[in-house]
C-alpha cells in the first residue's frame, strides 16, 4: 500500500488555519482520497492532555525551553499513536500545526534560536517532516483582530504582544523561504473563498499527482 | 551571601528515599541549615501537574522518549522556580530525585541509552548538577515488596516487571561509578535508623566543613 501524505497548515494567530484545514479535507475526500484532520498541541488522547498544560493559563506560565519540552512531548506523542499509523495504512493527514509552530514560537518568537529548537526535534522526533507546508501570511494586526473576535479560551499564545507576534511572522516567512520545496507561503488576507482557492492550487501543484492515484471513480 | 547546597537522594522503587530525606533534612536543620525539602517529578506548582501525567495511568501510557520530555520539562520548571531561588538565598535544597533518575530510567529502564538521556539534559538543562547524590541501592525483590506495602495509587513505574527495574539498579550504580567526586552509594537493605546513619556520615565526609560554616549556634 503507498505511503499516505502529510500535510501541515502553518501561521500566526487569527490566519484561518482551522477553518482552511476543514475545507482542504473536504476537497480532498470528494476526490476519493482517506482524509484524517488533526492539529497540534494535541492530535491523540495523550497530546490533548499536554495541551491542557499549553494553551491555557497566564502567557508567562511556562518559560520558552519548559514549553519547547512539552510541545515536543505531546508532538512525539501525536505522531506515535495517530499521524504515523495513519500515514501507513495509506491515510493522507492534515495538522493545524506541527514543528514549524515550535521553531517559530519558541526559536523566533520567544528567543530559544532556530538552531537549539531544530537540534532538540531531531533528537525527540527524528527526521520526520511534512510532505507540504502551507504557511498562512497576514499582518499581525489583522490575525489579532480576528483572534480576539473568537473567544474560544484557549488564548494563553494571543494575549504575548505584538512584538511576539511580529516575530513570529517573520519566523514563519524565514522557515518557508528555507525550505522552499516543502513549504508555501498562502497569503491569508483574503476572504475564506479565495484563500482556500489558493491553498487548493498550492495542493494541486506540489502533490496532484499523488492524489490523482489515489482517486476512487464514483461507482 | 553563599550559596547553598544542593543533595539529592535517588534509588529505585522502595528504596526509602522520602523517608531519609525527611530525616535528613531534620538533621540538617537541627543543625541551624535553612532546609528545603522537594521531590521530582514535581516540586513547583507546574511541575507537580506535569507529574499528574507521568506517575498515573497504565505503564505503556507514553513511550520512552515522550517521558523524557516530560521529565526534562517538569525539571526545568522545578529549577527555575524552586530549586535555584532556594540555592541563591543561601538555602540547601534536598530533592528525592533529579536528573539522574532520567538517565536511570528512561536511559538504561527503557533503552534510549544513557548518552542520547545526557545529551537532552544538556540542551535542556544546561551543566546544573547537584552537590552531592547519594544512591540508595538495595536488592529489586526488597524494594519491590516494600513499594507494594505503600500502595500510594502512584505506581505507574512499579508495575513495569522486574528486568526494567534490574537495569535500573544496574544504571544507578554505573552512574554513581562514572562520577564518584558527586555521588556515593548507601546500602539501603537495613533498618531505617542504620541508612539514616550512613546517610548522616556521607553528608558529613562530603559537605561537612560547607554545613560547619553554616551552623547558627542557638541563643
Amino acid at each position: 500500500m503507498e505511503r499516505g501524505r502529510f500535510i501541515t497548515l502553518e501561521g500566526g494567530e487569527g490566519a484561518g488555519k482551522s477553518t482552511q484545514l476543514r475545507r482542504l479535507a473536504a476537497v480532498l475526500a470528494a476526490r476519493g482520497i482517506d482524509v484524517v484532520a488533526t492539529r497540534e498541541p494535541g492530535g491523540s488522547p495523550g497530546a490533548e492532555e499536554i495541551r491542557g498544560l499549553l494553551v491555557s493559563g497566564e502567557p508567562g506560565r511556562w518559560d520558552p525551553m519548559t514549553e519547547l519540552l512539552l510541545h515536543l512531548a505531546a508532538r512525539r506523542d501525536h505522531l506515535l499513536r495517530k499521524v504515523r499509523p495513519a500515514l501507513d495504512a495509506g491515510r493522507w493527514v492534515l495538522s493545524d500545526r506541527f514543528a514549524d509552530s515550535s521553531v517559530a514560537y519558541q526559536g523566533y518568537g520567544h528567543g530559544l534560536g532556530r538552531d537549539l529548537v531544530v537540534r532538540m526535534h531531531e533528537l525527540a522526533i527524528g527526521d520526520f517532516r511534512p510532505d507540504l507546508t502551507v504557511v498562512l501570511d497576514l499582518p499581525v494586526a489583522t490575525g489579532m483582530a480576528r483572534a480576539r473576535g473568537r473567544g474560544a479560551g484557549e488564548d494563553r499564545y494571543e494575549r504575548m504582544g505584538t512584538d511576539f507576534h511580529e516575530r513570529l511572522r517573520a519566523g514563519f516567512l524565514d522557515l518557508a523561504a528555507r525550505e522552499p520545496g516543502r513549504c508555501a507561503v498562502v497569503d491569508a488576507d483574503a476572504p475564506a473563498d479565495e484563500v482556500e482557492a489558493r491553498i487548493r492550487a498550492v495542493v494541486e501543484a506540489r502533490l496532484g499527482a499523488a492524489a490523482d492515484k489515489r482517486f476512487v471513480p464514483p461507482r
